[in-house]
């Protein structure tokens, strides 16, 4: 069979020098790489891809967003299977994330031409443009845009740290690359399938190489605002007391309850981001920001916890601020059971389950059927210079990728 | 009785006049003071009352950490009695903190020129150099090291946010004050007396004019430090977690509880300042750093409270740094006895109770027989621009310790 062939045909070493290869542009003392999306080190990394895929015999293709297209092409006059990923990085960021995904779909174009295989449809790789929202906010901008063109008029003016906007970002690339031809903008996809690290522990922690994910939590961020009333830490009696911090603990620890109430064990909430005023040792804090980060899968839970979320903040006196919301994305059954055939085609155990971040493949299963696999990451470690994977794990989800996209190119 | 007539002798104009007056050196827009203690506002403030001083007949003395004592002379050669406090404040500081406890001395000079009263002992009004401790740190410079000149040495070369020494600062203040004469350094206090506003709500929340001070509660800080993991909120399931702000949570619960338990009613507990580390909305606290001031005025609480704060720590694997510690500070009994009298020879009702700030009479306790005058803070504020008396209230605090001191002086 033609899809274990190509399997077959992924070469470890291969593989495992691309990535090594990728990660010198941008990078750190420590192992790590810091790429900002479309600045120079992106766009050398992307001239090396560029080559790559050309030497490969593929075609490139840019867009509105800097996205990038490596176009090999199938027998037929046929909608193409997209694959890839991101290669823009977290400041502290590592190796694999985004790229791994990027760099097996490369893999599977060269592994479809060492078997000198023919697909009836074409098969696209995809570099997403800042996908991390580290250089631009929000994230997964190119992969929105892709599937929403009509974002790229919002996101244009956007400015990074340094008050670079998007669009002279995009400028640049386009005199770094001048020539590519632009992508047609209305060539729906058959299918993408994304590659990717875990960046969680829940493959390592249950010695499972390889995950189908069913789709992409749900999330909702909030910040809750108390007021209470700055007073000498001496001379203030315990009972006339209104401090700030004892209030917001009080709400935090019932938001947690209700949010492992309604979630059960899908729930994930985090109260990451604290700010505490006037923040001094011998005062009582007068007002505490906090924000909680609450994700399910479910829809109608996470639509619960906002009616929650909005009575607790009342009864506390609290103010409550939405700060953003993505709805849970079901990734396709058709794709999740191709991707479930090659890993059982590969002996490989599968855990089923739903991924905590958000990925390119988000907004593409808006586009077109999708689906993601994951790897394990060590430790869970991600946006890390310690991230890792082991190299059987990065090439045997390369091998399902390869059989994965093979059986899709020639439905 | 001459104690009395002196009292009878305070006159209220005079003595709000004076209280205005001083708060235009550094006035703020919004009512309050800003004068960082021996800056140029400090100065001119110190010449004005150099100035006033002389009027009254008194002569003016300074000593190494630029502490002034304005000094009216008695019958007798014996100990003086002493009175005074600061009037350095904090950068959104009020009129009455220090500043009224110097006028009130003040007042008491002229009330005794007014009735033409010779006493037994000197009578000398203090102010205390830089007792707020926001240029330099520690606070209560002045008044420790009066009672301690050694601790000269330790303080002259610590330095403002500017880089400037108490060393230069001190400089400044000769140059501005040529051929003032030193006190004699070796001159112990007959007793010392403290007027002071309250800086909380007690005396306002039990509608009584006027506390008489028993001593000042002891003070143990500390900073807590406690480690997690930093990980994707997104992907890492509650179970596999070590959030440290959940952690830091329990930790300070934990701490709270005991120290109700040990101090029961006279606890103060304040966890005021928080860091927390990385602080961000997506990602699971790494680490988190709070800070403890709990405040007693029996030192064996303390010294429990110390050991559990240890133990705590140590049971939750969290760093516990003792930052400061300040034992109680009892006053002395015949010299509260004496403010008592004055009280009931005024018909102003009182309550005893045990001051949660520190003030300058904390460490002139060390020196000689010590007490302090509580008057009420409206709504307890203090060290802003708010802070508030009512004039009675005011009136009446001088009238009290006019009455006491001259009873002193008369010893």
């Amino acid at each position: 069979m033609i899809a274990r062939q190509i399997a077959d045909a992924v070469n470890q070493d291969r593989l495992l020098e691309s990535i090594d290869t990728l990660a010198t542009f941008g990078a750190r003392g420590d192992g790590g790489v810091d790429r900002p999306a479309l600045g120079e080190r992106d766009i050398e990394a992307r001239r090396f891809l560029i080559d790559r895929a050309r030497a490969l015999g593929c075609s490139v293709h840019v867009d509105a967003c800097a996205n990038l297209f490596f176009r090999r092409e199938g027998g037929a006059a046929l909608a193409p299977v997209m694959t890839g990923s991101h290669i823009d990085t977290q400041p502290t960021g590592g190796k694999l994330d985004g790229c791994y995904g990027v760099l097996a779909g490369f893999e599977v174009l060269a592994a479809l031409n060492d078997a000198n295989a023919r697909t009836r449809r074409p098969l696209e790789v995809a570099i997403w443009t800042n996908e991390e929202g580290t250089r631009f906010s929000p994230g997964a901008m190119g992969s929105s845009a892709f599937v929403e063109p009509s974002r790229m008029a919002r996101y244009a003016d956007v400015r990074d740290s340094e008050r670079i906007t998007l669009s002279a970002a995009l400028d640049h690339h386009r005199r770094a690359f001048p020539g590519l031809p632009q992508r047609a903008q209305h060539e729906a996809a058959h299918a993408f399938v994304e590659l990717h690290i875990e960046q969680g522990p829940q493959l390592e922690d249950a010695g499972v190489p390889l995950a189908v994910v069913n789709g992409i939590q749900g999330v909702r961020w909030y910040a809750f605002h108390v007021q209470g009333t700055a007073a000498h830490a001496g001379t203030t009696p315990m009972p006339l007391r209104r401090d700030a911090m004892t209030l917001a603990i009080a709400l935090r620890q019932e938001l947690d309850a209700i949010a492992h109430e309604l979630g059960r064990a899908d729930t994930r909430v985090t109260f990451g981001r604290w700010s505490i005023e006037p923040n001094s040792i011998n005062t009582i804090p007068s007002a505490v920001s906090f924000t909680i980060d609450f994700r399910h899968p479910d829809a109608s839970v996470l639509a619960a916890f906002d009616e929650h979320a909005h009575a607790i903040a009342q009864r506390h006196g609290a103010r409550i601020e939405a700060l953003f919301t993505h709805a849970p994305v079901a990734f396709d059954a058709s794709v999740l059971a191709c991707i479930d055939e090659a890993c059982r085609a590969l002996d490989a155990r599968t855990l089923h389950l739903t991924s905590g971040a958000f990925h390119d493949a988000m907004y593409l299963a808006t586009h077109c059927p999708s689906g993601m696999i994951f790897v394990p990451s060590i430790d869970g470690i991600s946006h890390n210079p310690a991230e890792a994977t082991d190299a059987g794990h990065l090439v045997l989800g390369a091998r399902a990728l390869a059989h994965c996209l093979t059986t899709l190119c020639n439905d």
